[in-house]
């Protein structure tokens, strides 16, 4: 991967969950997983995938491994804060998935405890809670902006702009 | 991959999206690229690679690709509506990038045409806007469920529930 890829937070997020079976595993651990078995009973993932993945999602502080026993051969992986907070992630891709994929008529729902009722589709706001368009949005360099980023984003964009 | 992964949003989902290049060959394309040397050029990407990656997209209907010559050799790859939605993902991806891999100094920042002010943080909500936590949640069988999603269900979840 080239250098100015890197000064981009979509490219960073990919470098740690960016991987089919990675993402698979985070829903499971949502879901209430913790165990390498239970991981593997339920996504039928071959063991040393699961093995890479699990030491990859730790290795990015997405995970923690919990040693059940002294000799810390049985364990549990558990979610980090860093971890719970790629939820919205999951949640994007299945809203996403069950409006272009199932044709709306989505396998699983997700409702909130207190009444019942459909979790809202996300989108993205502004400041005061209301819904912005793409084009309703502009870049701008951010504090961690390199000198790439800064020439790229004064450049934009490609072929239409 | 096994049988119950894809009757999951998240899952088809990732069937469509989820390779890191397809990513960012859509982040560039929100960002207004439409021509292969574009996306060759701005991604530093293997032509091969971004040939397969677009053809991929194509296929899925995220992108369509429109001949600009009579030959038909020449054309541009602009975002379906189902391409468009995307937008959302980008977003959500880049703000938790945002957070957790670049220490929150983003190197892009997202702000409102009208009021130059920061776009909000994308949250799970319910339908009245209130942000939801992971146990504020819980999953139903929707009108797509089969009966393995059903049953996983029913059994949820895993280790710890």
């Amino acid at each position: 991967m080239t250098c100015p890829e890197m000064n981009c937070s979509v490219a960073r997020t990919l470098e740690a969950i960016g991987d089919r079976w990675t993402v698979l595993i985070l829903r499971e651990a949502f879901w209430g997983a913790r165990r390498f078995e239970t991981f593997q009973g339920n996504l039928g993932i071959a063991r040393n995938v699961l093995s890479d993945r699990l030491r990859r999602l730790v290795d990015h502080g997405i995970l923690r491994r919990v040693p059940l026993s002294e000799a810390g051969k049985r364990a549990e992986y558990r979610l980090t804060a860093k971890g719970g907070d790629l939820f919205r992630v999951l949640v994007v891709l299945m809203q996403w998935g069950d409006r272009w994929t199932h044709d709306g008529d989505p396998p699983v729902r997700l409702v909130a405890r207190n009444n019942g009722r459909p979790v809202a589709d996300m989108a993205v706001c502004d400041s005061d809670g209301n819904a912005l368009a793409l084009s309703d949005i502009r870049l701008e360099p951010g504090p961690g902006a390199n000198d790439l980023t800064r020439q790229r984003l004064a450049e934009l964009g490609g072929d239409k702009r």
